[in-house]
Protein backbone atom coordinates (compact mmCIF):
# COMPACT_ATOMS: atom_id res chain seq x y z
CA UNK A 1 0.00 0.00 0.00
CA UNK A 2 1.52 3.32 -1.18
CA UNK A 3 1.23 5.60 2.03
CA UNK A 4 0.67 9.63 2.15
CA UNK A 5 4.03 11.12 1.99
CA UNK A 6 4.79 13.80 4.44
CA UNK A 7 7.52 16.61 2.80
CA UNK A 8 9.61 19.18 4.97
CA UNK A 9 10.45 21.39 2.28
CA UNK A 10 13.68 23.19 3.01
CA UNK A 11 15.31 25.51 0.45
CA UNK A 12 16.66 24.08 -3.02
CA UNK A 13 15.04 22.41 -5.79
CA UNK A 14 15.33 18.96 -4.60
CA UNK A 15 11.59 19.30 -2.42
CA UNK A 16 10.72 20.47 -5.79
CA UNK A 17 11.54 17.65 -7.45
CA UNK A 18 10.28 15.30 -4.60
CA UNK A 19 6.65 16.66 -5.22
CA UNK A 20 7.16 16.13 -8.86
CA UNK A 21 8.20 12.56 -8.25
CA UNK A 22 4.81 12.13 -6.19
CA UNK A 23 2.83 13.32 -8.84
CA UNK A 24 3.97 11.03 -11.52
CA UNK A 25 4.30 7.97 -9.71
CA UNK A 26 0.99 8.61 -7.78
CA UNK A 27 1.39 8.84 -4.59
CA UNK A 28 -0.62 11.40 -2.41
CA UNK A 29 1.58 13.84 -0.04
CA UNK A 30 1.30 16.90 1.74
CA UNK A 31 4.30 19.16 1.90
CA UNK A 32 4.86 21.38 5.16
CA UNK A 33 7.15 24.33 3.67
CA UNK A 34 9.67 26.49 6.25
CA UNK A 35 9.20 29.86 5.59
CA UNK A 36 12.07 32.14 4.41
CA UNK A 37 13.92 28.73 3.38
CA UNK A 38 11.74 26.81 0.99
CA UNK A 39 10.47 28.06 -2.53
CA UNK A 40 7.14 28.90 -1.55
CA UNK A 41 6.02 30.60 -5.08
CA UNK A 42 7.36 27.46 -6.84
CA UNK A 43 5.81 24.73 -4.01
CA UNK A 44 2.59 26.75 -3.59
CA UNK A 45 0.60 24.53 -6.65
CA UNK A 46 0.95 21.55 -4.65
CA UNK A 47 -0.88 20.28 -1.52
CA UNK A 48 0.57 22.63 1.23
CA UNK A 49 1.34 24.80 4.17
CA UNK A 50 3.73 27.58 5.38
CA UNK A 51 5.48 27.25 9.04
CA UNK A 52 7.59 29.02 11.09
CA UNK A 53 10.68 27.37 11.26
CA UNK A 54 10.22 26.97 15.16
CA UNK A 55 6.57 25.88 14.64
CA UNK A 56 7.27 22.02 15.54
CA UNK A 57 4.52 21.71 16.99
CA UNK A 58 2.35 23.20 13.88
CA UNK A 59 4.20 20.76 11.88
CA UNK A 60 3.20 17.75 13.70
CA UNK A 61 -0.64 18.51 13.68
CA UNK A 62 -0.40 19.02 10.05
CA UNK A 63 1.19 15.75 8.64
CA UNK A 64 -1.03 13.95 11.52
CA UNK A 65 -3.99 15.54 10.48
CA UNK A 66 -3.19 14.51 6.94
CA UNK A 67 -2.51 11.14 7.73
CA UNK A 68 0.89 11.20 7.19
CA UNK A 69 2.95 8.52 8.30
CA UNK A 70 6.45 8.85 6.21
CA UNK A 71 8.05 11.81 6.53
CA UNK A 72 11.50 13.14 4.33
CA UNK A 73 13.18 16.26 4.91
CA UNK A 74 14.24 17.36 1.71
CA UNK A 75 16.44 21.06 0.85
CA UNK A 76 18.61 22.78 2.61
CA UNK A 77 18.04 24.76 6.18
CA UNK A 78 19.68 27.27 7.62
CA UNK A 79 19.69 27.35 11.62
CA UNK A 80 18.10 30.23 12.28
CA UNK A 81 19.34 32.32 15.22
CA UNK A 82 17.34 32.06 18.27
CA UNK A 83 15.73 35.12 17.71
CA UNK A 84 14.40 34.03 14.68
CA UNK A 85 13.45 30.56 15.63
CA UNK A 86 10.21 31.29 18.28
CA UNK A 87 10.12 28.16 18.97
CA UNK A 88 6.40 26.62 19.80
CA UNK A 89 5.71 24.30 22.68
CA UNK A 90 7.28 21.55 20.93
CA UNK A 91 10.27 22.89 19.95
CA UNK A 92 10.47 23.97 23.19
CA UNK A 93 10.28 20.44 24.61
CA UNK A 94 12.61 19.25 21.59
CA UNK A 95 15.41 21.79 22.51
CA UNK A 96 14.93 21.11 26.30
CA UNK A 97 15.67 17.36 25.42
CA UNK A 98 17.38 16.06 22.91
CA UNK A 99 18.42 19.17 20.51
CA UNK A 100 20.46 20.43 23.39
CA UNK A 101 24.41 20.84 22.83
CA UNK A 102 23.94 19.83 19.20
CA UNK A 103 26.69 21.00 17.35
CA UNK A 104 27.23 21.31 13.56
CA UNK A 105 23.94 21.39 10.92
CA UNK A 106 23.65 17.90 10.57
CA UNK A 107 23.71 16.94 13.87
CA UNK A 108 20.96 19.12 14.73
CA UNK A 109 19.12 18.07 11.32
CA UNK A 110 19.71 14.20 12.45
CA UNK A 111 18.23 14.99 15.95
CA UNK A 112 15.62 16.55 14.67
CA UNK A 113 14.54 13.39 12.58
CA UNK A 114 15.43 11.52 15.55
CA UNK A 115 12.26 13.12 17.51
CA UNK A 116 10.04 13.24 14.42
CA UNK A 117 10.66 9.53 14.52
CA UNK A 118 11.35 8.38 17.78
CA UNK A 119 8.97 10.86 20.21
CA UNK A 120 5.93 11.02 17.32
CA UNK A 121 6.19 7.82 15.50
CA UNK A 122 6.73 9.35 12.30
CA UNK A 123 9.08 6.76 9.72
CA UNK A 124 11.76 9.42 8.97
CA UNK A 125 13.00 8.02 4.92
CA UNK A 126 15.83 9.09 2.70
CA UNK A 127 15.53 10.91 0.43
CA UNK A 128 16.85 8.12 -2.08
CA UNK A 129 13.99 5.91 -1.29
CA UNK A 130 11.40 8.40 -2.89
CA UNK A 131 13.84 9.71 -5.86
CA UNK A 132 15.27 6.40 -6.18
CA UNK A 133 18.61 5.49 -5.34
CA UNK A 134 21.51 8.23 -5.37
CA UNK A 135 24.68 6.54 -6.52
CA UNK A 136 26.15 6.83 -9.43
CA UNK A 137 29.15 4.99 -10.55
CA UNK A 138 32.72 6.27 -10.08
CA UNK A 139 34.26 7.95 -13.10
CA UNK A 140 33.10 11.01 -15.52
CA UNK A 141 29.58 11.46 -16.48
CA UNK A 142 30.24 13.65 -19.09
CA UNK A 143 32.57 13.53 -22.51
CA UNK A 144 35.16 16.15 -20.33
CA UNK A 145 37.28 14.53 -18.09
CA UNK A 146 39.53 15.77 -15.37
CA UNK A 147 43.39 16.05 -16.53
CA UNK A 148 45.83 15.34 -14.18
CA UNK A 149 46.27 18.82 -12.41
CA UNK A 150 42.55 18.62 -11.90
CA UNK A 151 42.59 15.59 -10.68
CA UNK A 152 45.13 16.56 -7.97
CA UNK A 153 42.85 19.52 -7.28
CA UNK A 154 40.09 17.30 -6.86
CA UNK A 155 42.70 15.00 -4.08
CA UNK A 156 42.84 18.01 -2.36
CA UNK A 157 39.79 18.69 -2.29
CA UNK A 158 38.92 15.94 -0.92
CA UNK A 159 41.69 15.82 1.90
CA UNK A 160 40.26 19.49 2.97
CA UNK A 161 37.13 17.61 3.16
CA UNK A 162 37.74 14.71 5.20
CA UNK A 163 39.70 16.63 7.36
CA UNK A 164 37.19 19.26 7.90
CA UNK A 165 34.68 16.30 8.37
CA UNK A 166 34.25 15.87 12.35
CA UNK A 167 33.44 19.51 12.59
CA UNK A 168 30.12 19.38 10.60
CA UNK A 169 30.95 22.68 8.75
CA UNK A 170 30.24 22.30 5.04
CA UNK A 171 30.18 20.02 2.27
CA UNK A 172 31.96 21.77 -0.52
CA UNK A 173 35.50 23.18 -1.33
CA UNK A 174 36.84 25.09 -4.34
CA UNK A 175 40.78 24.19 -5.62
CA UNK A 176 42.91 25.54 -8.34
CA UNK A 177 45.77 24.34 -8.61
CA UNK A 178 46.63 23.00 -5.05
CA UNK A 179 45.54 26.56 -3.87
CA UNK A 180 42.35 26.03 -1.86
CA UNK A 181 39.82 29.37 -2.66
CA UNK A 182 37.29 28.61 -0.52
CA UNK A 183 35.51 26.37 1.88
CA UNK A 184 31.78 26.34 2.52
CA UNK A 185 29.84 27.44 5.85
CA UNK A 186 26.95 28.73 6.10
CA UNK A 187 27.06 30.83 2.68
CA UNK A 188 25.77 27.71 0.44
CA UNK A 189 27.81 26.28 -2.72
CA UNK A 190 26.00 28.49 -4.71
CA UNK A 191 27.65 31.62 -2.64
CA UNK A 192 30.68 29.86 -2.64
CA UNK A 193 30.63 29.23 -6.03
CA UNK A 194 30.40 33.34 -7.04
CA UNK A 195 33.09 33.98 -4.24
CA UNK A 196 35.47 31.56 -5.73
CA UNK A 197 34.92 33.03 -9.36
CA UNK A 198 35.86 36.25 -8.36
CA UNK A 199 39.24 35.04 -6.93
CA UNK A 200 40.41 32.50 -9.05
CA UNK A 201 43.38 33.10 -10.98
CA UNK A 202 44.64 32.98 -14.64
CA UNK A 203 45.22 29.25 -16.09
CA UNK A 204 42.94 26.21 -16.00
CA UNK A 205 39.51 27.19 -13.71
CA UNK A 206 39.12 25.91 -10.78
CA UNK A 207 37.83 22.68 -9.28
CA UNK A 208 34.02 22.48 -7.12
CA UNK A 209 34.59 18.99 -4.70
CA UNK A 210 31.47 18.72 -2.92
CA UNK A 211 31.28 15.65 -0.88
CA UNK A 212 28.76 14.22 2.07
CA UNK A 213 30.33 14.62 5.58
CA UNK A 214 31.62 11.72 7.40
CA UNK A 215 29.02 9.67 9.15
CA UNK A 216 26.36 11.94 7.29
CA UNK A 217 22.62 10.46 8.34
CA UNK A 218 21.41 9.89 4.89
CA UNK A 219 17.63 11.45 6.09
CA UNK A 220 18.94 14.86 6.53
CA UNK A 221 20.45 17.37 3.57
CA UNK A 222 22.73 15.06 1.49
CA UNK A 223 24.97 17.03 -1.09
CA UNK A 224 22.72 18.28 -3.72
CA UNK A 225 23.26 19.43 -7.42
CA UNK A 226 21.67 20.13 -10.34
CA UNK A 227 21.37 22.09 -13.64
CA UNK A 228 21.28 25.14 -11.70
CA UNK A 229 24.95 24.33 -9.92
CA UNK A 230 26.47 23.29 -13.46
CA UNK A 231 25.06 26.53 -15.13
CA UNK A 232 26.76 28.39 -12.00
CA UNK A 233 30.23 26.53 -12.10
CA UNK A 234 30.44 27.54 -15.57
CA UNK A 235 29.71 30.74 -15.88
CA UNK A 236 32.77 31.17 -12.82
CA UNK A 237 35.09 30.01 -15.03
CA UNK A 238 35.84 26.54 -13.24
CA UNK A 239 36.93 23.47 -15.18
CA UNK A 240 34.50 21.11 -13.43
CA UNK A 241 32.39 19.68 -10.34
CA UNK A 242 33.69 16.40 -8.51
CA UNK A 243 31.12 14.55 -6.91
CA UNK A 244 30.78 11.39 -4.53
CA UNK A 245 29.87 7.75 -5.94
CA UNK A 246 26.99 7.34 -3.27
CA UNK A 247 25.24 9.81 -1.07
CA UNK A 248 24.88 12.72 -3.89
CA UNK A 249 21.37 13.77 -5.26
CA UNK A 250 22.09 14.79 -8.83
CA UNK A 251 18.57 16.33 -9.24
CA UNK A 252 17.53 15.15 -13.18
CA UNK A 253 20.70 13.11 -14.02
CA UNK A 254 20.31 13.75 -17.94
CA UNK A 255 19.41 17.54 -17.81
CA UNK A 256 22.19 17.85 -15.74
CA UNK A 257 25.00 15.99 -17.39
CA UNK A 258 23.54 17.41 -20.75
CA UNK A 259 24.08 21.12 -19.38
CA UNK A 260 27.64 20.01 -18.45
CA UNK A 261 28.44 18.48 -21.86
CA UNK A 262 27.16 21.96 -23.41
CA UNK A 263 29.41 23.87 -21.17
CA UNK A 264 32.01 21.65 -21.71
CA UNK A 265 32.92 21.12 -17.87
CA UNK A 266 33.22 18.00 -16.37
CA UNK A 267 31.44 15.76 -13.98
CA UNK A 268 33.13 13.05 -12.57
CA UNK A 269 32.11 10.99 -9.17
CA UNK A 270 34.87 9.60 -6.87
CA UNK A 271 34.83 7.06 -4.36
CA UNK A 272 36.50 9.33 -1.30
CA UNK B 1 76.69 44.14 16.28
CA UNK B 2 73.30 45.05 14.57
CA UNK B 3 73.44 43.47 11.14
CA UNK B 4 71.56 45.02 8.31
CA UNK B 5 68.18 43.14 8.09
CA UNK B 6 66.30 42.26 4.87
CA UNK B 7 62.84 42.43 4.80
CA UNK B 8 60.56 40.41 1.92
CA UNK B 9 57.01 42.29 2.09
CA UNK B 10 53.82 40.97 1.51
CA UNK B 11 50.41 42.28 1.71
CA UNK B 12 49.14 44.45 4.87
CA UNK B 13 50.36 46.85 7.54
CA UNK B 14 53.24 44.16 8.98
CA UNK B 15 55.77 45.05 6.79
CA UNK B 16 55.30 48.60 7.36
CA UNK B 17 55.50 48.31 11.03
CA UNK B 18 58.79 46.26 10.66
CA UNK B 19 60.12 48.87 8.72
CA UNK B 20 58.76 51.77 11.23
CA UNK B 21 60.57 49.47 14.12
CA UNK B 22 63.80 49.58 11.79
CA UNK B 23 63.96 53.30 12.36
CA UNK B 24 63.20 53.85 15.37
CA UNK B 25 65.80 51.60 16.55
CA UNK B 26 68.32 52.46 14.21
CA UNK B 27 68.95 49.24 12.41
CA UNK B 28 69.95 49.59 8.87
CA UNK B 29 67.32 47.38 6.06
CA UNK B 30 66.64 46.88 3.01
CA UNK B 31 63.13 46.09 1.84
CA UNK B 32 62.31 43.73 -1.17
CA UNK B 33 58.48 44.35 -2.14
CA UNK B 34 56.39 41.87 -3.91
CA UNK B 35 54.53 43.07 -6.66
CA UNK B 36 50.70 42.90 -5.96
CA UNK B 37 50.80 42.08 -2.86
CA UNK B 38 52.72 44.56 -0.81
CA UNK B 39 51.41 48.11 -0.47
CA UNK B 40 54.17 49.27 -2.28
CA UNK B 41 52.84 53.49 -2.06
CA UNK B 42 53.80 52.94 1.46
CA UNK B 43 56.82 51.48 1.73
CA UNK B 44 58.27 53.43 -1.04
CA UNK B 45 60.01 55.46 1.36
CA UNK B 46 61.96 53.31 2.75
CA UNK B 47 65.42 51.67 0.87
CA UNK B 48 63.28 49.39 -1.27
CA UNK B 49 63.18 47.28 -4.46
CA UNK B 50 59.86 46.04 -6.26
CA UNK B 51 60.23 42.40 -7.45
CA UNK B 52 58.08 39.60 -9.48
CA UNK B 53 56.30 36.81 -6.68
CA UNK B 54 58.60 34.41 -9.37
CA UNK B 55 61.55 36.82 -9.07
CA UNK B 56 63.51 34.55 -6.40
CA UNK B 57 67.31 35.31 -7.79
CA UNK B 58 66.88 38.87 -8.04
CA UNK B 59 65.76 39.05 -4.20
CA UNK B 60 68.59 36.68 -3.90
CA UNK B 61 70.83 39.10 -5.65
CA UNK B 62 69.29 42.29 -4.18
CA UNK B 63 69.71 40.91 -0.58
CA UNK B 64 73.45 39.95 -1.08
CA UNK B 65 74.42 43.11 -2.72
CA UNK B 66 72.38 44.94 0.10
CA UNK B 67 74.90 43.13 2.67
CA UNK B 68 72.05 41.54 4.35
CA UNK B 69 72.60 38.54 6.85
CA UNK B 70 69.23 38.05 8.83
CA UNK B 71 66.22 38.03 6.51
CA UNK B 72 62.27 38.31 7.98
CA UNK B 73 59.05 37.65 6.02
CA UNK B 74 56.18 39.92 7.00
CA UNK B 75 53.11 40.03 5.66
CA UNK B 76 50.06 38.18 3.86
CA UNK B 77 51.65 36.22 0.46
CA UNK B 78 48.67 34.36 -1.62
CA UNK B 79 49.84 32.22 -3.65
CA UNK B 80 49.83 32.97 -7.25
CA UNK B 81 49.02 30.80 -10.59
CA UNK B 82 51.55 28.78 -12.10
CA UNK B 83 50.73 31.54 -15.11
CA UNK B 84 51.14 34.45 -12.97
CA UNK B 85 54.10 32.87 -11.16
CA UNK B 86 56.74 33.69 -14.57
CA UNK B 87 59.71 31.84 -12.12
CA UNK B 88 63.11 33.32 -12.98
CA UNK B 89 65.95 30.38 -12.83
CA UNK B 90 66.74 30.63 -9.11
CA UNK B 91 62.73 29.78 -8.57
CA UNK B 92 62.53 27.10 -11.20
CA UNK B 93 65.49 26.04 -8.87
CA UNK B 94 63.39 26.16 -5.77
CA UNK B 95 60.36 24.38 -7.57
CA UNK B 96 62.33 21.66 -8.96
CA UNK B 97 64.04 20.88 -5.35
CA UNK B 98 62.41 21.33 -1.97
CA UNK B 99 59.20 23.21 -3.25
CA UNK B 100 57.90 20.13 -5.15
CA UNK B 101 54.73 18.65 -3.76
CA UNK B 102 54.23 21.75 -1.10
CA UNK B 103 50.81 21.11 -0.13
CA UNK B 104 48.76 24.19 2.01
CA UNK B 105 50.07 28.23 1.58
CA UNK B 106 52.12 27.91 5.19
CA UNK B 107 53.77 24.62 3.68
CA UNK B 108 55.23 26.61 0.74
CA UNK B 109 56.44 29.55 2.65
CA UNK B 110 58.09 27.21 5.23
CA UNK B 111 59.92 26.01 2.24
CA UNK B 112 60.75 29.12 0.73
CA UNK B 113 62.23 30.16 4.33
CA UNK B 114 64.16 27.01 4.59
CA UNK B 115 65.33 27.68 0.89
CA UNK B 116 67.10 31.25 1.80
CA UNK B 117 68.21 29.52 5.41
CA UNK B 118 69.88 25.69 4.06
CA UNK B 119 70.75 26.35 0.29
CA UNK B 120 71.68 30.60 0.49
CA UNK B 121 73.35 31.16 4.23
CA UNK B 122 70.67 33.85 4.95
CA UNK B 123 69.42 33.71 8.38
CA UNK B 124 65.74 33.42 8.34
CA UNK B 125 64.33 35.00 11.85
CA UNK B 126 60.80 35.31 13.03
CA UNK B 127 59.14 38.55 13.44
CA UNK B 128 59.04 38.04 16.82
CA UNK B 129 62.77 38.80 17.20
CA UNK B 130 62.71 42.08 15.58
CA UNK B 131 59.43 43.49 16.89
CA UNK B 132 59.73 41.76 20.26
CA UNK B 133 57.43 39.15 22.00
CA UNK B 134 54.28 38.46 20.27
CA UNK B 135 52.86 36.78 22.86
CA UNK B 136 49.88 38.26 25.23
CA UNK B 137 48.48 36.63 28.30
CA UNK B 138 45.57 35.16 28.55
CA UNK B 139 42.38 37.02 28.93
CA UNK B 140 41.03 39.53 27.89
CA UNK B 141 42.61 42.91 26.60
CA UNK B 142 39.68 44.94 26.67
CA UNK B 143 36.92 46.19 28.77
CA UNK B 144 33.97 44.49 27.58
CA UNK B 145 34.78 40.70 28.03
CA UNK B 146 32.97 37.73 26.21
CA UNK B 147 29.73 36.03 28.36
CA UNK B 148 29.33 32.66 28.44
CA UNK B 149 27.33 32.41 24.93
CA UNK B 150 30.81 34.40 23.18
CA UNK B 151 32.82 32.14 25.19
CA UNK B 152 31.05 29.14 23.40
CA UNK B 153 31.36 30.44 20.20
CA UNK B 154 35.07 31.21 20.64
CA UNK B 155 35.08 27.05 21.98
CA UNK B 156 33.30 26.16 18.73
CA UNK B 157 35.83 28.30 16.29
CA UNK B 158 38.52 26.86 18.24
CA UNK B 159 37.58 23.36 17.39
CA UNK B 160 37.02 24.02 13.87
CA UNK B 161 40.09 25.76 13.45
CA UNK B 162 42.20 22.66 15.39
CA UNK B 163 40.09 20.43 13.11
CA UNK B 164 40.97 22.04 9.85
CA UNK B 165 44.36 22.75 10.60
CA UNK B 166 46.26 19.88 9.73
CA UNK B 167 44.79 20.63 5.86
CA UNK B 168 46.31 23.82 6.25
CA UNK B 169 44.00 25.88 4.79
CA UNK B 170 43.08 28.94 6.90
CA UNK B 171 43.26 30.62 9.99
CA UNK B 172 40.21 32.19 10.89
CA UNK B 173 36.51 31.45 11.42
CA UNK B 174 33.45 33.14 12.03
CA UNK B 175 30.95 31.83 14.65
CA UNK B 176 27.78 32.92 15.74
CA UNK B 177 25.58 31.30 18.22
CA UNK B 178 26.83 28.22 17.26
CA UNK B 179 26.56 28.47 13.91
CA UNK B 180 29.96 28.16 12.00
CA UNK B 181 29.35 31.42 9.71
CA UNK B 182 32.29 31.13 7.53
CA UNK B 183 35.82 29.38 7.26
CA UNK B 184 38.71 30.88 5.77
CA UNK B 185 40.36 30.18 2.53
CA UNK B 186 42.60 32.15 0.13
CA UNK B 187 39.56 35.22 0.73
CA UNK B 188 42.07 36.43 3.67
CA UNK B 189 40.64 37.69 7.05
CA UNK B 190 39.16 40.81 5.58
CA UNK B 191 37.30 39.51 3.18
CA UNK B 192 35.77 36.94 5.83
CA UNK B 193 34.53 39.73 8.16
CA UNK B 194 32.56 41.55 5.58
CA UNK B 195 30.89 38.02 3.88
CA UNK B 196 29.98 37.18 7.67
CA UNK B 197 29.19 40.42 8.04
CA UNK B 198 26.24 39.70 5.45
CA UNK B 199 25.52 36.35 6.49
CA UNK B 200 24.94 36.98 10.10
CA UNK B 201 21.72 36.86 12.01
CA UNK B 202 19.90 39.18 14.56
CA UNK B 203 20.63 38.93 18.16
CA UNK B 204 24.42 39.38 19.72
CA UNK B 205 27.19 39.76 17.02
CA UNK B 206 29.19 37.12 15.81
CA UNK B 207 32.63 36.56 16.78
CA UNK B 208 36.10 36.22 14.82
CA UNK B 209 38.32 33.64 16.41
CA UNK B 210 41.93 33.85 14.84
CA UNK B 211 45.17 31.24 15.65
CA UNK B 212 47.82 30.01 14.20
CA UNK B 213 47.55 26.47 12.27
CA UNK B 214 49.13 23.43 14.43
CA UNK B 215 52.86 23.72 13.75
CA UNK B 216 53.07 26.87 12.17
CA UNK B 217 56.68 28.00 11.76
CA UNK B 218 56.73 31.25 13.25
CA UNK B 219 58.87 32.81 10.49
CA UNK B 220 56.32 32.88 7.79
CA UNK B 221 52.74 34.41 8.09
CA UNK B 222 51.87 34.49 12.03
CA UNK B 223 48.03 35.94 12.61
CA UNK B 224 47.99 39.45 12.24
CA UNK B 225 45.36 41.60 13.60
CA UNK B 226 45.67 45.55 14.66
CA UNK B 227 43.08 48.61 14.62
CA UNK B 228 42.24 48.03 10.72
CA UNK B 229 40.50 44.61 11.60
CA UNK B 230 38.86 45.95 15.06
CA UNK B 231 37.42 48.44 12.77
CA UNK B 232 36.35 46.53 10.03
CA UNK B 233 34.86 43.45 12.65
CA UNK B 234 32.88 46.40 14.25
CA UNK B 235 31.39 47.66 10.91
CA UNK B 236 30.23 44.28 9.99
CA UNK B 237 28.26 44.05 13.65
CA UNK B 238 31.03 41.77 15.67
CA UNK B 239 30.72 41.34 18.96
CA UNK B 240 34.35 40.83 19.00
CA UNK B 241 37.93 38.84 18.11
CA UNK B 242 39.57 36.15 19.85
CA UNK B 243 43.39 35.43 19.01
CA UNK B 244 46.05 33.61 20.37
CA UNK B 245 47.96 34.02 23.87
CA UNK B 246 50.81 33.33 21.46
CA UNK B 247 51.50 33.28 18.14
CA UNK B 248 49.18 36.16 17.04
CA UNK B 249 50.80 39.61 16.13
CA UNK B 250 49.10 42.35 17.39
CA UNK B 251 50.13 45.52 15.35
CA UNK B 252 50.48 48.50 17.52
CA UNK B 253 48.89 46.72 20.55
CA UNK B 254 47.70 50.19 22.42
CA UNK B 255 46.13 51.22 19.40
CA UNK B 256 44.48 48.15 18.78
CA UNK B 257 42.66 47.88 22.14
CA UNK B 258 41.98 51.16 22.32
CA UNK B 259 40.08 51.24 19.01
CA UNK B 260 38.25 48.13 20.47
CA UNK B 261 37.46 49.48 23.56
CA UNK B 262 35.84 52.76 21.65
CA UNK B 263 33.64 50.24 19.37
CA UNK B 264 32.47 48.24 22.71
CA UNK B 265 33.71 45.05 21.30
CA UNK B 266 35.98 42.73 22.98
CA UNK B 267 39.77 41.18 22.24
CA UNK B 268 40.36 38.32 23.98
CA UNK B 269 43.09 36.35 24.17
CA UNK B 270 43.09 32.46 24.75
CA UNK B 271 45.76 29.43 25.02
CA UNK B 272 44.31 27.08 22.94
Amino acid sequence: MVTKLGIIAGGGDLPLRICEECEESGRPFFVVAIEHQADIDRLSRFPHAVIRIGAAGKALKLFKKEGVRDLVMAGKVSRPSLAQLRPDAEALKFFATVGKGAGGDDDLLTRVANYFQDKHGFNVIPIGEVLGPTGVAAGSLTTTKPDAAQQADIDRGLFVLKTLGPADVGQAVVVQEGIVLGVEAIEGTDALIERCGNLKRPGPGPVLIKIAKPGQDSRVDLPTIGEQTVERVSAAGFSGIAIETDRTIIVDQARTVAAADRAGIFLTAIDP
